[in-house]
């Protein structure tokens, strides 16, 4: 039985993110009929090599592909353009040609940051993301977004490099820290928020068995957020309109997670984002009253009690957020549960004494 | 009276490369026209702001543009990842957002490192190129390549981003060393040898006026040179077929700049790297015979004696040049004067170790 699929719209051509349990053993046959590469760099963290990578590059073997494993230290502090220069010298150094492609098996770190090597490396070879985590099946691999973090903040310094096929296998995620797979799952809850209040109820109903990665209501989740991702992508794939509505909760949720150089979880930021700035559409007038005591019940139930952070902190990293346009600093809202609000493009300036005050409310009420 | 442009057709949409002398006072109109930014980030090395990144500043300040410069330390040796960085956090420091624009004014070094910033800065913002030497309006500011040098050998690290605009004033060549003069036209001369053979025969007949950087030579010789470049490119932004014939004398060219450390300049390297590949497309009969010796006398004339190096310390670096496809080492051949090989696909797979014969038989001769 072919496995479900979707088809993402890119400027370099649609690929296709296939999803759904025991996807991995099928990798090679994958490779050779979506990119057909004379060579094939793996690139894991450390922890996922040892879980996933050889065995992957056991199975490119046995197939006959020539492949080599390029690994680096786990962890967010990893995503660096330092990280990124040592496995581009690696795979220069192993005489890698245009002719070869990057597979990228792993979290987010390692999806944005082989693809960042693909993108830039002889000025852009393929790259096919093998996403091991929930964050990074639902929201890294599709987008094109590549990048690393600097001291200044995340993601800042990269490219768009769509992918040549997204391999989701829902198997690999029972590997997955129960913690990480609750860090995940903000997102796919975010996608509910902003376009699907049915898929938001849905998450919740299934909560239980999604938190156990059981194979088929992982499959779902996940089908179903790449579908709203995809469409989201694929009409505005330069994020100048309503792609935007993706970095819901992510203007605050970014900027405490920078703040707190990065111990807190991406999730948990971004849950927080979530809460905050539906607080600040309810108390704008823009966000239905009620929509931010809807959000908090599943969103704490999946990260625990929202981390403490110091508002002071955060907010340099405001300015600093690439949605920043015209020096105004920019907050999607929602309308309501399940619909993000077209403000002004999908997004609205907010004064930044406004935003601090927010972080500040909230930071003295933990 | 409008000056001369050619339009270069990119996957980002056309872009124009205006040419012609007394062209930078109209500078910040250009920008207003064809960008808008809020901000504008000027990249320049230090000693082209001192001769005119810093009249441009001041012309962009007085057109009240919001403009800052930032410079490095000038030469090959700074066309690092390392200055990319530096120059990326200096305008993340500064809070540049996704609505600026890097204005990269100097040669080749600059535009490739300012261009690659600003393709990655943000995941991307536009570029407006003001070459100041032979070379890079020639060369470097069409085509869309940017990038920067590693260890392994030259741009290996990078991404495509075509400018928004291309300012060419010939009148700043007047500040260009002679010896940076030469070097540049070398290109020139290859754009005759490869497409063109009257062009070729015009450059040799201004041979004098183009080393004196009389303007309206000069404009005559970039105009032409950019309307060669940009019909190869239109055709192929992605170097796949026609666009390598751009790299005739560059396989072997590259290699020996590599191998020299960069102590050999580019144009003197491709020079030679053009009559190398001349003599080995007579060896294989594809090269019409007396092609090497009708190219050799300009190019003398131009980079004088042909350098020394070391044939052996090359042979690594033609292994690792990005022309390099399914392990195969291929090189851009002419037909004759003014007309490349078609060859399989406009490049013919050589083996090593004939590369390797040439090359130690060339250095003997010297």
């Amino acid at each position: 039985m072919t496995p479900p699929s979707v088809w993402v719209r890119s400027r370099g051509g649609t690929y296709e993110v296939v999803v759904g349990p025991g996807l991995l053993p099928d990798l090679p046959r994958s490779l050779v009929e979506a990119v057909g590469a004379r060579r094939y760099a793996v690139i894991s963290d450390d922890n996922v090599a040892a879980l996933h990578g050889h065995a992957v590059m056991e199975r490119l073997r046995e197939a006959g592909l020539d492949a080599s494993l390029y690994t680096f230290p786990a962890g967010e502090a990893s995503k660096t353009r330092k990280s990124w220069s040592i496995l581009t010298d690696e795979m220069l150094e192993a005489g890698f040609g245009r002719d070869a492609c990057v597979v990228a098996v792993g979290g987010g770190v390692t999806t944005d940051m082989a693809g960042f090597v693909a993108a830039t490396y002889l000025r852009g070879i393929p790259v096919v993301q093998v996403p091991t985590s929930y964050l990074a099946m639902i929201d890294a691999s599709v987008g094109g977004k590549t990048g690393v973090d600097t001291k200044a903040g995340k993601n800042l310094v990269g490219a768009f490099q769509p992918p040549r096929l997204v391999v989701a296998d829902t198997s690999v995620l029972r590997t997955l820290p129960r913690e990480e797979r609750a860090q995940g799952l903000v997102e796919a809850f975010k996608h509910g928020a902003i376009m699907d209040r049915p898929y938001f109820e849905r998450l919740e109903a299934n909560f239980d068995r999604l938190m156990d990665a059981d194979g088929d209501a992982a499959a779902d989740a996940v089908l179903r957020s790449v579908e709203i991702k995809a469409e989201v992508v694929g009409e505005d794939e330069y994020e100048s309109a309503i792609r935007q509505i993706l970095n819901f909760g992510h203007t605050l949720g970014h900027a405490i997670e920078a703040a707190s150089q990065f111990r807190i979880g991406h999730g948990s930021a971004v849950a927080l984002g979530m809460l905050l700035e539906a607080r600040l559409g309810e108390e704008m007038g823009v966000t239905e009253r009620g929509t931010r005591e809807r959000l908090e019940k599943p969103l704490v139930r999946l990260v625990g009690p929202l981390p403490k952070f110091d508002p002071e902190a955060a907010v340099p990293f405001l300015r600093s957020d690439k949605k920043v346009r015209a020096g105004e600093i920019r907050v999607v809202l929602l309308r309501r549960l399940g619909e993000a609000d077209k403000g002004e493009g999908w997004s609205r300036a907010v004064p930044e004494a406004q935003l601090r005050d927010l972080l500040a409310k909230a930071a003295a009420a933990r």
